[in-house]
Order: C-alpha cells, then sequence, then structure tokens
C-alpha cells in the first residue's frame, strides 16, 4: 500500500455530467425510479408491494410524542416481541399503530434519500428537495432520546434492541441512513439528517466496542462498516473511524458472537466452520476466498477497504486484493455478475459459473463497483476500473428495463422462459422485469449508483485527476487554488473517441490520469499531448504537464467485436463464445433470432456487422453476423435416438446489448452461444 | 381395452433363475441387502442411521399388552399429538415409550418382509424365515383390536388418526404392509401377516368410501390402490378391489378433500389447481401429463392400471396410456430416471431434462418398472417391456454399489464432485453411495425388485407364455393341465444369445411370445421354429404350436454400440451423444479417464471396441473408442479472454456400463458427451 497513490472521489458538486452513455441513465433514475419511489415508501403504487416504509416512520413518531407528552412518567415500552411480522393481504394504508413489512424496511427510505441528494446535485429541483425535507421530519421524530433510530424495535419492543444481530438488520439501517444522511447533507449542506445519524452512530459506538461491557457483536448484513467511514470522513470524528475498525476486526472471530444470540439454525450448527453466509465463518484477514452471501460480501470488503485506506494497515489491503481477485479472476460472470446460487444468494467456488441457476444480483454488481472504488483510491490500477465499467454495463444496468419502470435481482446469462415458470430450481430467474419488490433493494441500489456515477468515474489527489470512465460532462479540479474546468466528450461505450478539453483562466500545472480500457489492449491514439509528459503506469496514462485554457487531448480506443471464451475450468461455457465490444457484453435474444437459441452456431471468426440504432429508446449499436442453426432433430415417439449427421442451415444472428434484453416481452436469451 | 390379451405375472414359486445377469444380483440382495436391513430395522448398523422401525412396532406392542390387561377397563389413550419427530442424536437403542423416526417407519419392516419372501422363493432359508416370523409377531402384536396398525399413532396419540392424510402416511405403510404380507404369504403360505393386513384393510375400508358418514379421503403417498389390488386377487374379497376403485377415483376431485385437513401451505393456497405433487390436482382421468413427486406419481399410475384391468375402465386405461407415453416419450432421461427436480423430487415439463440438478430417484425407476409391468399385463406391446429393461439396467441397478453395501437416492447423468460439495443447488446429487438412510426407501425397495425380477420377466395366459425380459433361469408353464418347464439360458445384456428349451414329459401346445428388443431394431435371428406358426405383433414373436422335450429356439439378437441423440427440445443435450448397447448405457468415468470430462470430444461415428472384463467384480463389456480431448484453455489472471483456435489432442476414452459408476471413489462422470 502506497499512499502517494492514494486519491479521492471527486464532490458532486464540482461534476456536470451532460451527455453521452450516463446522462439519460441519470435522467430515467430522476423522472421515473426517484418520483415512483417514493409513491411505493408511501404504499401508493396500486401494483406494487407495499413498503410500509414511512408508515413504520410515523409510527415510530407518534409513539416518540406520546413519550414526550407522557415526560418522566414515561417508561420505555416493553411490547410483545412478534418476530418478523408476516405481511398482512395488502392493507395499503394501515392505521393501526403496528409494524409492516421487512425487518429493514427503514432503509428503503435511506436509498431514497440518497439517490434523492446525487439527484439534486445534477439537476437542482427545489419541489423535490422540500420533499425530502420533508420525509426527512417524520424520519427523525421517530428516533428517540438515546439516538436509537430503528423503527422494527422502537414498535415492537425496544427490549429486544440488538438481540439478533445476525439476521435482524437494525445495523444495516444505521448503515443506509448514514450514507443518505451524508449524501443529503454534501448536496444540500442540510444537517438534520446527518445529526440524526451522528446520534444513532453515537449510540453505536457507546453500545459495541472490545471494552469491558460492552456488545462484542457485529453487523449481519455489512454496510456500517463503509457508512461510519464516510460519517467520519464528513465529520472528521475519530469515533466513527474506530467504531468501523471494530466492526471490521471483531468480525469472524473466536467464540462466534453469532453463536451467543442463540439463533444458530440446525444447519450452521453442523459445520465447525459457520456463518460463512454472513463473512463472518473466520477473522476477516484469514478469508481468502469471496464465500457466502454476494452482496454482503462486496459490502463488507467495501467497508475493509475503507478502514485500509484510513489505518494505513497493509495486512487489511492485502486482505482485499486477495479478495478482490478470488471474485474477478474466479468467480465472476462475463457480465460482471456475481453470486452463482441462489440459495444464500451466494458464492459457490472457483470456476464454477451456472449460466441459468445463476443469481448475479443487481445488488451484487453494484456493490462490485463500490468495491472496485474502494480498491482504486489506494491503488490506481486499471484492472478496478475495468471490472468497474464492466459490472455497470452489464451486470448493473441489466438490472432496469430501459423505460426505468421495472427491474431484475437476478441477471442470468441463459434463459428459457418455460424453466422460469415450471422448474422449481429456476424460479428464482425471471424472463421479464417486475414492477417492485416487497424487499427493495436493487432499484433503488440502482438509483443511487447511476445518480452519483461521476464519483466513479473520476478521483483526484492534490494535483492529479484520474478518469476511470469517461463520462462526459464537466469535472473541476482545483490545483494550489488555481481551479480548472474539465471538458470530457465521449462516444463510449458505442465508439471509442474520446476528448478532454481544459477549460482554465490561468495555466494550471497538473497530471490528468487516463485510462487505457483493458479491452482495447495496446491499440489505441493520443492526440494533443505535445510538450507534456506522458507515462504509462498500471493501465493509466499520466499526462503532466501545464495546461491553458483550450488545451485538448484526442483519444481513440479501438472499438473491435470480440469473441471471448472462457478458462475451461468453467465447465458451463465450454464450446461456447461470447460477443463482446468494449465494455459492453451481447445476448441473442428471441425476439431477433426466433426460438432455440441452443441450436445456433457461431463461427469465432466470423465477420461482424455494426449497426447503429435507436429503436429501443437509446442509441445502441447492434450486431449482425452470418452464423448456423442447425435444423432440429424430432424423434418421432420419444426423446432418443441413434445419432444422424446434423443439417446445418445458413441463419443471420442478431446480438443486442446484454443489459438491454428483456425489454420486448418473455423470450429465449443467451449470452454463451455455441460455436461452430 | 382388450381382455383376451390380458396376462398375468407367474408366480415365483414357479420360475426358478439360475444364471445370467439378474441371479448375481439376487444373491447381492440376499446375502447383503437383507441382512443388513434387519440389522438397520434394529438400529444395530453403527454408521447408518437408526430405524427405530422394531423399537417402535414393539413399543406399540407393549401398549397393546397394557391395554389387554386392564381389560375393560381400558380407555383409548389420547397422548399430546407432537408431529412429526426430530430424530433425536442417534440414541440407538432408546428405552422410553415414544416413537422415534418419520412418520413413515413401520414401512421399513413392510419393505424387507416383502424382499425376504421373494428370496426365500428362490432360496428357501429356514434360518431367515424363522427371523422373519419373530418379526411378524412382533408386528402383529402392534396391531389394535380394530385393526389399525401404524405405530406413529398408536404410540403419539389415536384422536388423530387420518386427520394428516395429506403428509403422513398411515395409507402408505398400509399399503407396504399389504405389499410384504401378500408376497410373505405367497412365499411361504403362512398367513398371519396376511391376516392383519386383511383386518387393517377392512378398518379402512369401514372408514373410508363415498357413503354418507364415510371419510372422503385418499392416500397423500399413493401405494395402497396397488396393494389393495394385489389383496383382492390374493383373497377374492370384492371389499378390497372397491376400496382400491375408491381411492383412485375419489382422487383430485372438487372440493379438495386435503383442503378439509387444513394443512394447506401458503404455496398451495397462492395455486387454484393444487396438490400437484400428490397427483390430486385433478381427478385422475383428467390428468394428461405426469406431474409432482415421481415416485408417488408411478406408484398411482400402477395402481390406476390395475383398477383398469380389473374393472374394464377403458377411461381409465386410456388415462395410464397417455401419462405412459408422457413420461416416456417426454420426460424420460435416457436412463429411464425419471423426475427432473429434487424440488418436491418431481417432474418438471416436457423436454425438459437437466443432467446435473436432476433428481431420477432410484425409487422413481423402480416405480416405472411397476408400472410398465401392470401396462404389459393389459396389452403385450414392447415399448412398455422396452422401457421396463431400459430402467432395471440402467436407472434402477445404477442405484446399489456393486457390493450392494451402499446406494443412490439420486442418479445424475452429470457429475462435477466439487459442485455436490459446495453448490447447494446440487447437494442432493452425491458424488459417492451412501451406507444407508434415515428415510430408507430406496434400498429397500431395490431389494424386493430384484427379488422378484422374475416376476416381471415372465407373464402368461392360459396358454401363452410371454418373455419380456431374457432372464436365465426355468419357468414352468401349465396348459390344459400339462406342465412344461422352459429352460432360459440368456447372455444379455452383453450378449445377444438367447436359448429357450422346453422339458416337459408330454407334449404341450402353447404360445411363447418372445419380446424383440427395440434396441436391435429388426436385426435379430430365430432358429428351432421349424414346425411352429410365428407372428410378430406389437414387438413380440409369437411362436405357436406343438412343443416337445428338447425343443430348442435359438435366438441371437444383435448387440451393436449405437450413439444417441436426443431431440433438439431436450436443450441440455444438444451437440452430445450417449452410448449405448443392447439395453445398457454407458458412461465416462475420471477413474478411467482422467479429469476434464467437458473438453472430450467423441466422433458420432468412430469405432468402438468392446473389451470384456471382470475387474468389477461382475461379467460387463466396457467399450473403448478413439476420440479427441480439447487441450485445456487456461486464461491468465482471469476467467475470459477472446478466443483461439482450439488444439485438439488424441485419447483413448473408455466407457463402463452407467449402473456401475461411483464404484471407484469420487470423481468426474458423464453420460453425455460433447462430440467432435
Amino acid at each position: 500500500m502506497d499512499s502517494t497513490k492514494f486519491s479521492k472521489p471527486i464532490s458532486l458538486k464540482r461534476i456536470q455530467l451532460d451527455g453521452g452513455f450516463w446522462k439519460p441513465e441519470m435522467e430515467l433514475v430522476r423522472k421515473e425510479v426517484i418520483p415512483y419511489q417514493w409513491e411505493t415508501l408511501n404504499d401508493r403504487v396500486p401494483e406494487a408491494a407495499p413498503s410500509y416504509c414511512m408508515h413504520n416512520f410515523k409510527v415510530a413518531g407518534r409513539m416518540n410524542k406520546e413519550k414526550r407528552e407522557l415526560g418522566s412518567r414515561y417508561q420505555e415500552p416493553t411490547y410483545t416481541f412478534r418476530g418478523f411480522e408476516a405481511l398482512p393481504d395488502d392493507p395499503r394504508h394501515p392505521d393501526d399503530d403496528k409494524f409492516y413489512g421487512c425487518v429493514f424496511q427503514d432503509s428503503d427510505f435511506s436509498k431514497w434519500i440518497e439517490a434523492v441528494a446525487y439527484s439534486l446535485t445534477q439537476h437542482p429541483d427545489p419541489e423535490l428537495e422540500k420533499i425530502a425535507d420533508g420525509a426527512i421530519d417524520i424520519v427523525c421524530a421517530a428516533q428517540l432520546e438515546n439516538g436509537y433510530l430503528d423503527t422494527y424495535y422502537i414498535i415492537n419492543g425496544m427490549d429486544k434492541m440488538f438481540t439478533n444481530l445476525k439476521d435482524h438488520h437494525e445495523l444495516y439501517c444505521f448503515g443506509h441512513l448514514t450514507e443518505g444522511a451524508v449524501a443529503y447533507y454534501q448536496a444540500t449542506g442540510k444537517d438534520k439528517l446527518l445529526k440524526a445519524a451522528m446520534r444513532f452512530a453515537d449510540f453505536i459506538a457507546s453500545y459495541f466496542g472490545t471494552e469491558e461491557g460492552k456488545c462484542k457483536g457485529y453487523p449481519g448484513h455489512e454496510i456500517a462498516e463503509m457508512a461510519l467511514v464516510r460519517l467520519y470522513e464528513v465529520t472528521g470524528d475519530e469515533k466513527y473511524k474506530k467504531l468501523a475498525e471494530y466492526f471490521v476486526n471483531q468480525r469472524g472471530t473466536q467464540p462466534y458472537y453469532f453463536d451467543s444470540e442463540g439463533k444458530v439454525t440446525e444447519k450452521e450448527k453442523k459445520t465447525k466452520i459457520r456463518y460463512q453466509y454472513y463473512q463472518a465463518h473466520l477473522p476477516v484477514r484469514e478469508q481468502k476466498t469471496a464465500m457466502g452471501h454476494a452482496v454482503r460480501a462486496v459490502y463488507l470488503y467495501s467497508g475493509m477497504a475503507d478502514v485500509a485506506r484510513l489505518t494505513g494497515d497493509d495486512s487489511l489491503y492485502q486482505t482485499c486484493e486477495t479478495l478482490w481477485n478470488n471474485i474477478t479472476t474466479k468467480q465472476m460472470y462475463v457480465t460482471g455478475g456475481i453470486g452463482q446460487t441462489h440459495h444464500g444468494e451466494a458464492f459457490t467456488f472457483d470456476y464454477d459459473m451456472p449460466n441459468d441457476t445463476i443469481y448475479a444480483e443487481t445488488c451484487a454488481s453494484i456493490g462490485l463497483v463500490f468495491f472496485a472504488r474502494r480498491m482504486l483510491e489506494m491503488n490506481p490500477d486499471s484492472k478496478y476500473a475495468d471490472v468497474m465499467e464492466l459490472a455497470l454495463h452489464n451486470g448493473v444496468l441489466s438490472g432496469m428495463a430501459l423505460d426505468g419502470k421495472s427491474f431484475f435481482y437476478v441477471n442470468p446469462l441463459s434463459v428459457n422462459p418455460r424453466s422460469c415458470h415450471d422448474d422449481p430450481g429456476k424460479q428464482h430467474v425471471k424472463p421479464v422485469r417486475q414492477k417492485w419488490f416487497g424487499c427493495a433493494c436493487c432499484p433503488p441500489n440502482l438509483a443511487r449508483l447511476i445518480s452519483s456515477i461521476g464519483s466513479y468515474a473520476y478521483t483526484e489527489n492534490e494535483d492529479t485527476l484520474w478518469v476511470h470512465l469517461y463520462a462526459g460532462g464537466t469535472v473541476e479540479k482545483e490545483v494550489n487554488g488555481q481551479k480548472a474546468q474539465v471538458v470530457i466528450t465521449s462516444g463510449l461505450p458505442w465508439d471509442g473517441d474520446v476528448t478532454l478539453k481544459v477549460e482554465s483562466e490561468q495555466p494550471v500545472t497538473m497530471t490528468v490520469a487516463l485510462r487505457i480500457p483493458g479491452w482495447c489492449g495496446e491499440d489505441f491514439e493520443l492526440e494533443g499531448a505535445v510538450g507534456k509528459e506522458c507515462r504509462m503506469e498500471n493501465g493509466y496514462l499520466y499526462v503532466s504537464g501545464e495546461w491553458k485554457e483550450g488545451d485538448l487531448l484526442k483519444l481513440r480506443f479501438a472499438m473491435k467485436v470480440k469473441v471471448m471464451q472462457a478458462d475451461s475450468r468453467v465447465r458451463q461455457d465450454e464450446g461456447k463464445v461470447a460477443i463482446m465490444r468494449g465494455p459492453v457484453v451481447y445476448c441473442l435474444e428471441e425476439a431477433d433470432n426466433g426460438q432455440g437459441l441452443p441450436l445456433v452456431r457461431v463461427k469465432p471468426d466470423a465477420v461482424f456487422t455494426e449497426e447503429k440504432t435507436d429503436e429501443l429508446g437509446f442509441t445502441m449499436i447492434m450486431l449482425r453476423v452470418d452464423a448456423k442453426t442447425k435444423k432440429p432433430v424430432t424423434v418421432e415417439n420419444g426423446l432418443y435416438q441413434t445419432w444422424q449427421k446434423p443439417v446445418y442451415e445458413g441463419k443471420e444472428l442478431r446480438f443486442i446489448p446484454y443489459y438491454a434484453w428483456a425489454n420486448r416481452g418473455e423470450g429465449e436469451m443467451e449470452v454463451w452461444v455455441n460455436q461452430l
């Protein structure tokens, strides 16, 4: 770990994205997802599962008000603990004072407010900000005097607070609340929610820790770790850094804290090394392979990377590096999807990449992006940014329909719709996106990531601006008190032309570090760097010198269609190829190619024709190729017959970007296609 | 349905199998499985899950004794109903008066006694018979005065009797008890257990039926239907036939009986057409597709076929035919395995044949054999016998290790051992056979089927002897009071030479119907039929005339290695071939061919060399072929790279019979192999 290489994300207030690939996606989130999400938070969407989120905050708030009115006579209520409340038959607007929904329902608000915050930095909207302020008032009214703020326990009985860290989600809700609060503060300067988060954090810091008498627990679902680091970075309060460190270091130590909660399942009891699902099977520094619930895993690793950066802890950094390498070189789909099985939404094992029973949750790829950015902050190596770009353009974006109105949890690489309906082992795979989910993690996670894409595209240190993703827009860079605007235009991911123009009243001496994407290899051109010093390091081209108004760099990355194959240890992809162009993975859909995709054969050295089209509402490049299809073998009165020489017929195939699949109804889809 | 074509199985007392393929398997059952099974019934096998079966019968018997001693003062106990008793931590010899094990534990005894009965017909064994008689005494002592005999309820509380037909197994236990009782009576002439079964059946007949005041239920797990037909056929009591009819006809009618038990699961409630799992979603005559739990399905269909035969009900027969065709032409593995998913151990849908997430329970293939024999009894069409032979030599026999000491529930067609351990979606697939199971259905089911294989090989009517399987041995045929012995020798399944010699003091006029196996097509020769009338009908060669002492028929079936392919709608087998020779399906194992079986490529027109060997303890033919293997692609620092022209190397492959796989430790296995 070399702290001279450290960089940090650029504040979204200093970035204005204004074109290219990401701006339309951000607009989709702003216009479709954020308003829709607010309606669901308030249970006003007839076709979506109600969230009950705002209802719960209001109920908790009313209980607090009563408490205040009762004054000193008040005693903490000890309601009967009812465990995980089943959703009632859609009461929509329950007017009773019960908690409804999942234990983690509070986080629906927090994810929404975070997306709102990012959106406001790119598109000020007083009306939206007013709604957000009102929501914050409701949320803050629910907070207890001691700082605790989780409506599930406030409503159901505080005597059970922090008694099921393993499976309930108080620290998860805290983490999301904090992320939302920091974002809203950074976007608007308003600190009401930030102060609430700090009070909750203070309470947690007083409750958990290695000191005698303190609880030795840690979150069942990680996120508090990275949230606390954000809180530390915005407040400077060492307590939060220390708490994040504690959560990371305590995790997986012996005796297992989760054992002490008495909620060990029969299955868990049987394993000596248990709690892999929670990444709590070993102390984190002893973990060498990504295991368990994939979202939790990458959230933890992101928090570990944050703590490593803050503390300079090299062993923790090396662990992050080991886990990063395990995921990206042994357990990642070609789309940047991670988590091979829906059993526990989890990793399975190295080189096991089933395409049809896959999980590859949208949130897991989002978490991988979090992890990548944090590794980049410590070590500007393009291997992280390559994966970040890959996940964003494929396994993340596939989670949202092109109209921003429906969503995937699971992002399969092979779909036969009948299996989704009638094979119970594949019913987690949906052939079309769903409107919204009762357990709504993926849609709001997409909203907050896409709205803040600028903070993944660019990082900086004192004199260097790193460009990880060529997201078109303007970035402000200050060096020695001199401000420069760097204006980026980008044709990515469809064409490889990128320009960077400097706008600055006075010359600025700085370095611009340009990522050379892995997918173009060494096949790129740079113009306009005359007089500046250029050097390549770890996949970044560092262009240093004095930049004056109008200085223009032109980059051209070669964008060729690439036919990919998998390592032979991935037995599921044997004999198959996948098509990529730049960072975009392609797929075949029934809508373009008819039924029977397993019968299709692609010649790996065939010539692909590019077709730029807006037909799906966004500019995209489709690919066409002359291929073959096997004449179907129809066995009379049975399933099997003696082999007969196959007959192949010519067939033109049309590939579309993977992220755009399933926008034209239900049908077969394949990423990995049989080769001829 | 043409009752002139009806035939019935030949009593095992008139068959002596004495060589060829099946006798060694029967000896394995006699010497290994039956004694081992008796030990497990008594919880005396340290390495096996205890059965508690005999323990439970003894406890129930003691309770009955107390009852008798109490005399008229006795009141039926109403013990607290404890639901499904969890297995304690292996008490082995519990000395308390509790019921242990699964709700269907009684059937362990019944399956054992049935196998013992068959075995005694082929190998008299006074010592074994004495043990069996003693066990029968214990079992009969547990029967209540009213005839009821299920220890789960006798011990736990008779007030709950027949209150959960859906998921508890009283009528299943009754069915197995009856099958065992009939078999033991037929083998030994002893009727103590038969009478117990009759008393239980009488009680059930008084309890269930369409008449007012009677319970309108039917079994959750079918088998009573076929058991009652057997009981009817041995006793002639119409009541039993009527009860079988009732169970068949009542099933799936509206309103759903299972609804009334109040044990509807949340998932079931959501479906309008529910209880597919139990084949109770529709009245049986409206069922067109095999659905739900595969073992239950084929047990029901077998019972339906029995009832159709007894009652001449053509609509029921046609339903059986429709369901038979659905299974065997749309939902059956090339091995005769059925049940594509472990979720509910069930069928999925037509042409969906996953090889690695497969269930293909040994018992389901056994049930398919039951169903086949019953269809043959009504209609001697070789399509039934072809499937019966296929299932027996592959999907059934693969359930037992070559030493008879370990067993498979699940019979996969593709195995990567790591997946069995670390992919929760494949953990039902075991890479090596298990010693015995707490829920022991497959091993004893294998034992009773293999011990009675003669009754599947041969059926008869007045003047015709049908040979469905060429199992070597002597069959007694009586025509018009004249007895003839037909002595069969058979090289099957390894060579196609079969002889039938008649031994008879006086000439006998009869027909011998010889099945011409589907796998040889028309490629067979017959010698010795001069002077007799020959005609082919539905795959059987009927040879009629007067048979004298020494008359000898010689048959030679061509046995060629066949390279099979699947219908293209089976997407899982696309681009792959399977190897067969006669009825035997072959597979590749890591033990012979090393790791990396997905990299292997077979040329479908390659020449296979046969290699007869005893190396695995039984005579078998292995196959060798010159094939190719793809040089493994190793991607540096990742999983994917741009496609490179594959390099193929020559490789000799060795195929072994599928049923013999997994007898040399853990390793990869593939039935469907990539074609070049």
